[in-house]
């Protein structure tokens, strides 16, 4: 999430009571998660597993709990719980949901798109030209739509990122101010859900198409040209490359990479990242012909058993 | 559910036309299917094979199609066909739905809760402070949702419960009069489905967190600090103890117990109850480790079998 | 997809600038992809692989990119794109989506029919006697829907076939001008989505039941008296018979048969058509009880090839 401008690190620091460390000279322009930082950005880490990867990042603020070392140009704010902290910049930063109304009039939509009735849209979207919305699909803030899409009859653009801290008292949720972008020419099936970036953006790639009831996760990126068969679901901060092919059903675990050209039959379960240009099949998944090799030969264990014993 | 006040036997007897057997005196003050019975309750049983069950619930009056003997303090009520008249007795005390104005004038909302456009409240729904429901949202008669919710876009929360008889025409439906309770701090993802209860209520517990595309089933309950990942299905009349984490497109059956605490990964089917404090993976699931060794050992079979053959 | 009325071959031919190879005199009342075509369609072919299967259906219009010799008492159509041209027919003859408004003023619905708030439905749409349609629910128009049918909230009725062609520029779409049928005492859960015909009809069967977010492809044909739970996931150009029942998660692939009485269990994956009265699992299915076999030999491999090693 991009800061309404940019802002001195002394500034930052009195709206979240954090003491500096670090190059106090430092302007802070934006807000995001770790996984998808720019130069400019506030970040936040609050477990060591992490220091090193969010201090090494390009992140030129980063809220900590610990009086870890600043990294050159970086400004460092020390706090007791940078996930509330960096919530509590997000609340001060982002506007709240404006979707009372069925659609909200700073919404801009092109010339012969359709917005059938039933549809609810927030704040600030804007939607191409020749784009179809059927009736019952909701739309949260900020989001934009391209040219030539289509989306059908309830689906959801834009929730929230399923993103929680666990406290002692309960989970803790870090609050959405990320999007989602809607490449040209994508169809997305009825009942689709499409979570926007927890501070980033989740993005549909040029052309790429979904049957029903498809869910991506937060902050995930699809290439162009992707065909997902109904049911599949995504989880957050993955990356899928272009003219991947997911068959019904398929499950997409988070934060990995699926190659361009991957083709994944049905009901299988992704782990780990793939390379690209093979067929996989399997909870977990492997190479398809593998696969197949490997149930073939489970069929066959009791004929095998008995030979073997029988030796 | 409960019945407007207390009747007696013979009330109920006149209503559906039954014979009496037992002690008439008894008074009878709600309408319960077997797995959810209290003091006081009808319930109706028509296989010999629940006889005994349902003869020795707490139920105070029961529809059975025998002439079995009447335990003490307890009323029959000898049908040829108890699931008839259990749904006879359901139409004759439960209100019809009431849902054609979008928000029944009937509803409570508490301060500060946001209700967005599109949403849909049938009559005798509370909800409490400062939670969200978001457009498209809809939720049936006799919901209660608690402080601080969150529903997301297109949940449905109180559908019926799926609960059929096979009859030799086609399947008969129970109808359902029960209810959907939702705890303070729960967060409902976009397009889940919560069916309320047959008779009794399907019940989230304060605190669990769900991401889009989640089912949950009638009667089913489930704790405290729960986390349902996308696309998880939990069929009817479930408990789910608190801390539970199900990952994404795991499928729960009907009528079992996961407990405190386990964890369950991703695409897990789970057919029967789970110990907690464990972690689970597979379908039909298993210990998680012993899945993963057993995984191992079928990746390195042909190798093992090509030893075994040489030796 | 019916057309107005009958058209002489020239007068098709016109409309897509193809040249006639065969019988001129050939009358054209119907569009028609290949998986159901009936005498006086048209359909298309544009694979040598599926020259004869089309050559020798029958229809009585072919759109083909082939100078093939003609079958006797039919018409070809030579095209350079037959995929291209049979969209210009669809385009030509099927007047495109009018839900603009909540309910169309051409919907016909019988009496005692409780339509819901929050509900849209298209044009031309037909609903019977004594059937419920929750909020939210959505119905494209053409669709026709039974008597004492319920339909619970948000589900989605007639959405277009997910059918592609894939294009070196991305992907094509085949459009969709068939229609949803729903017979008699059918039950739609929540969420659910049944995608429309592409030319023809998606049938569901009377007295068919299903739970929340079950999702039905294009053109498939559902039986009578079937059972399916939760989050079943059924493609396009299926047949399933009466009396089948799936379990919560199963997933059939496309242009398959499920014989009478089949009954298949949980989150198994239906590749290839299955016999009737059979109980199946797993994922690629099988029968449940060599599945569960199966698992129980696995279960005890370690032993048996300890066993083995020290024969």
């Amino acid at each position: 999430m991009k800061l309404p401008h940019s802002f001195p690190a002394m500034e930052i620091a009195e709206l979240i009571k954090a003491k500096i460390s670090g190059n106090e000279s430092v302007m802070l322009s934006g807000l995001n998660e770790i996984h998808r930082v720019e130069p400019g950005d506030i970040s936040f880490v609050d477990h060591p597993k992490y220091y090193d990867k969010v201090l090494n990042s390009e992140a030129s603020g980063i809220i900590i709990n610990s009086e870890a070392e600043c990294p050159e140009g970086k400004v460092l704010f020390i706090s007791d719980d940078p996930f509330r902290d960096f919530n509590l910049l997000t609340a001060h930063f982002y506007k709240s949901e404006q979707m009372i109304s069925a659609i909200h009039p700073t919404v801009k939509s092109g010339r012969d798109t359709i917005i059938h009735h039933g549809v609810v849209i927030g704040s600030n979207v804007v939607i191409g030209n020749h784009s179809v919305i059927f009736p019952g699909v909701v739309i949260y803030p900020n989001c934009i739509i391209g040219n030539r899409v289509t989306i059908h009859a309830n689906a959801v653009i834009g929730s929230d990122a399923f993103y929680f801290k666990r406290r002692p008292e309960g989970y803790d949720k870090l609050k959405s101010s990320g999007r989602v972008i809607i490449g040209d020419e994508v169809e997305i099936g009825a009942s689709c859900t499409i979570d926007r970036g927890v501070t980033a953006d989740t993005i549909i790639g040029q052309g790429t198409k979904m049957d029903n009831h498809v869910h991506v996760g937060h902050d995930t990126v699809i290439g162009r040209n992707c065909l997902f068969a109904a049911k599949v679901g995504i989880a957050g901060v993955v990356t899928i490359e272009d003219d991947v092919i997911l068959w019904g059903q398929v499950g997409v675990q988070k934060d990995l990479t699926i190659g361009k050209g991957a083709v994944v039959l049905g009901q299988s379960g992704i782990p780990k990242s793939l390379e690209g240009n093979k067929t996989y099949f399997g909870s977990p998944v492997r190479d398809a012909r593998e696969k197949m090799k490997e149930l073939a030969m489970i069929k066959s264990l009791p004929s095998i058993i008995d030979k073997l014993s029988n030796t």
